[in-house]
């Protein structure tokens, strides 16, 4: 176990609690007191650390998505499905059959579209997606704590971060793999460890922008 | 006080704190034990609750965010920089210097560049970039981690998704007003507050693509 943490990086009573609450697998016993690691430990201890450390999420959360990952009876439509609610929580179990109701989907239009903006808007959109999808309420959240903050989401600036979402989902899926399996582990840690990258990219995009707009205007006059 | 807490739903026991910590204005004295809290009161505690809750960030942050917000010396230019400042912690002091100087841009080349997968792609990408910014750095942490994690971002697949953000950040630096204060509150809660939006937005676009794209093939069969 020095030896996995040596090669880790992570403290030894920090595996040991990993091992206990089985988010990492143990190891082959070699004596009472001794146990083989091997490459897929290093692997499996390096994924929790991302998954906690970049992706933000409890050991809770952790914990279910390993799960979710090994889960061999996910079919390759259900994926998405099944990685997102792996995130986000077990209270939403039957977003599969949903999907496959053509009622289930926001253009089907019920009681809960009138009441939800981020729903009508999806369905303005065209986006095909199952109403009761929880997504859908962190969306309605994150709108309206925007709208509380004074952050102006219009729907006109909406649409444009439809388009990019679009573009960048299309990136996304197009390198999901087909195997049920990796494709689930591509989902969903696509989804956790992805974000923080593109995270840093609109902020880093912000500045270029930023500075070739307005700085850029000042510095033609110095000719460089 | 009790007032204050209906209109927001946050604790009296929360307010009180918030009041201590200087995040919350104090109200004007009424009597001994009583004080008035207006408008800009609420709005304030909205704010600090969007910022923890939704944003995700700690007291420690939102205070600084809050300094960032109230600070009048900030000019136009500086702003992007003081508010991801403001963000990632206050040992990063002198970008706006450094955005000044030609020297400081990523495109410059040193030592850094070499050693940070990050600065080198943004270099070939031409976007102009205080090589010092923490952002940087986080972008290289991020990009780390989902190369443990066996998720292939390679340089195609970044240059797509840097697309996608400088589309996103142009939106952003559009809706900055000019007023230098009204900016960098703009900026610094548009960071905070529309990630979770974008976050939800490149699920819900994956499940469409996803459906539109392998569900729609089976479908077609069925005449809907």
């Amino acid at each position: 176990m020095s030896a996995l943490s040596a090669e880790t990086g992570v403290p030894v009573a920090t595996l040991k609690y990993y091992l206990r609450e089985g988010l990492v697998p143990p190891g082959v016993a070699t004596s009472r007191n001794q146990a083989q690691y091997d490459e897929t430990h290093v692997e499996r201890v390096r994924l929790v650390r991302a998954l906690t450390e970049v992706g933000g999420l409890d050991l809770a959360t952790v914990a279910r998505v390993l799960a979710t990952i090994e889960s061999p009876d996910v079919d390759r439509l259900g994926v998405l499905g099944a990685s997102q609610r792996a995130l986000l929580g077990a209270d939403f179990v039957d977003i599969e059959d949903a999907t496959d109701d053509a009622d289930g989907r926001v253009d089907g239009g019920d009681t809960t579209s009138a009441t939800s903006r981020g729903r009508a808007w999806a369905a303005a959109r065209g986006w095909q997606l199952d109403r009761r999808d929880p997504v859908l309420d962190e969306l309605d959240r994150a709108w309206a704590a925007c709208d509380a903050a004074g952050i102006g989401l219009d729907e006109h600036r909406m649409d444009a971060y439809g388009d990019a979402a679009e573009l960048i989902a299309r990136i996304d899926v197009a390198s999901v793999p087909a195997a049920p399996r990796a494709a689930v582990r591509q989902v969903v840690l696509g989804t956790v460890l992805v974000d923080p990258v593109l995270s840093a990219l609109r902020r880093l995009a912000q500045q270029h922008v930023a500075v070739s707009t307005h700085g850029g205007r000042h510095e033609r006059a110095e000719g460089s």
